[in-house]
């Protein structure tokens, strides 16, 4: 049977190569860092169930048995030798597959380039994955250790950003910001929790519902405004001017965090092995499909493939979709290439 | 090979259907309507490049050589008999298969049941799905067969609406919105064009850019609000008082035309198909998958697969994906069935 490279051991990766392994398929899974999972990785619980992070990644990976899943190995070069692949790792080892899944993911959004924001420079600015690691941690609070009285959300930190050149929505961090918020309150009911937004991006099935418990049953508030200004306060506290949209009015208030929503963002290395394999981006930095209507896990180079946001924002649901989806693109390219070798052969 | 049955002629199982037959199984779709196609061909155009959606649906289904197609036909019953699923259908005859997929798609909500807003009692209310029909007639008008020199478009009709008894968002009307608004000022430059939104949902990555080009290139008018009161004038425009949630304000207007954009619902066919089979259905009525993060596509009964928007609201890039991956699930199914048949056997 053929062997199938998948760069990337997010979810999108090993869900691929669960799927490939299991028809009978072998496969080698390239990992930049030093261990799979990606971004779920970091991530404590998931929308829109709460399901935990690990035991949703366990699934997905934990069918693998005869895979070889690489990690801390980079990509040195890839490119196409007689009708196959062949990937040279920074390890000095090479791959050679018959097709590859690009699974690359993406990146969060760098804070620190809202600069205004003030995160990496005030105390107590976080991002929404500083927020979960807190929540794996067991323990949320400012810098000061003390039980926070009053938490902001602040959505859309790099996303619908003119300013930062990314116009387009990160798609999952309504739904994030809502949870955490949720969650926040579920730790601390006492506490005021803001969410700051501009549109409330709630479109999958269960997120209405998601949004609906935050007002009624946790007692989020929801305020459609951008936040304006963030400064310190000598008590470290994290000053807000935030132009509230609905009420037509500016509103000032002290918070002991901040949480800035950062999106999704193409991680560069993606643009650099994309090119190596002939493979598009688009104007985002994501990998741009074939055919955005029926081939979203086509590219336009024959024999590479795209799973998960590497080719742009998604949830983990949709994500795993996908990756089942290339899968079956991968069977169907390699088994029309059985059929022109054996034709050729005859 | 063994044989499947895909119900729906819809994209979903048109594109299913399609990438089974190639992976060499003998398929029978069952479509209850007189044509396949379902939702998507009674579209003109589709959003986010504008591509025609009879382009797009031939794509999808073009592929099917050896696919029986049967049209007109609905299931009577269906059940697990020895291990192999047996439906009758309304033409008298019955088919045999070794696993399901249900692909039953969406209806549109039905805009009579908004009575407030007048659908089928003002001569100038219409639906989204009017609208398409007009755009493929080419001809765009209220009744009076004149220009309009002003529409308005309602989003969220059915969708996001307790009164009604739908929370949940129908995630493409938003984007559908945008696409005919800016279509209409393609075609009457001069007119008018407003939107009337709770919030705008464009999360996917070109979405931004369609809203964006709305706005700058089209001149479309977005108001945040929601529609209070319709009424028919003498002149039979449609005179429309709208809460404009940012400014504060009452609107009051006469529009030429008033297009209500109808969301997604379950059909009530679906629920009567799942239950014959042993498949959940959830509270809004679409069909429950097994596991939300990483089964969407396998029901709770084993044979029996999911895909496209009988699960809920999807776009159509997404119905595809969803439909690849079901595709890869049955064949994974039906793989591990065989293993376990010849284990038997020995």
């Amino acid at each position: 049977m053929e062997h199938i490279i998948v760069i990337g051991a997010g979810i999108a990766g090993l869900t691929a190569a669960s799927a490939l392994e299991k028809k009978g398929f072998s496969v080698t899974v390239l990992e930049k860092k030093d261990h799979p999972g990606g971004n779920v990785s970091s991530w404590d619980r998931l929308f829109p169930e709460g399901r935990q992070a690990g035991d949703v990644l366990s699934h997905a990976g934990s069918e693998l048995e005869k895979t070889d899943v690489l990690t801390g190995v980079s990509v040195e070069s890839v490119e196409k030798r007689d009708g196959r692949f062949v990937a040279e790792l920074s390890s000095g080892d090479s791959v050679t597959g018959d097709a590859v899944l690009l699974a690359s993911g993406f990146s969060l959004f760098d804070a620190h380039l809202k600069e205004e924001y003030g995160y990496g420079i005030y105390d107590n600015v976080f991002t929404n994955a500083d927020l979960e690691a807190m929540f794996s941690a067991g323990k949320v609070s400012g810098k000061s250790g003390q039980a926070p009285k009053r938490v902001a959300f602040v959505h859309c930190v790099g996303s619908r950003d003119e300013k930062i050149g990314n116009r387009y929505c990160s798609k999952v961090c309504c739904a994030t910001a809502v949870k955490q918020a949720s969650e926040v309150k579920q730790l601390y009911p006492d506490a005021e929790v803001f969410c700051f937004y501009m549109d409330l991006r709630m479109y999958d099935l269960a997120f209405e519902d998601m949004y609906f418990n935050a007002q009624t049953l946790y007692g989020v508030r929801f305020v459609r405004g951008r936040l304006c200004e963030a400064a310190e306060g000598i008590d470290k506290r994290v000053v807000l001017k935030v132009e509230d949209t609905l009420a037509g009015q500016t509103m000032n208030l002290s918070v002991d965090m901040l949480v800035l929503m950062s999106g999704m963002t193409a991680p560069s290395d993606t643009a650099r092995i994309a090119g190596m394999l002939g493979v598009k981006t688009n104007k985002e930095g994501f990998l741009q499909p074939e055919d955005v209507y029926l081939g979203r896990n086509i590219s336009s180079a024959p024999g590479v493939f795209l799973a998960g946001t590497c080719t742009g924002p998604k949830t983990i649901p949709e994500t795993v979709a996908d990756a089942r989806a290339a899968c079956e693109a991968i069977v169907a390219y390699l088994g029309e290439k059985r059929v022109k070798t054996t034709a050729k052969a005859i």
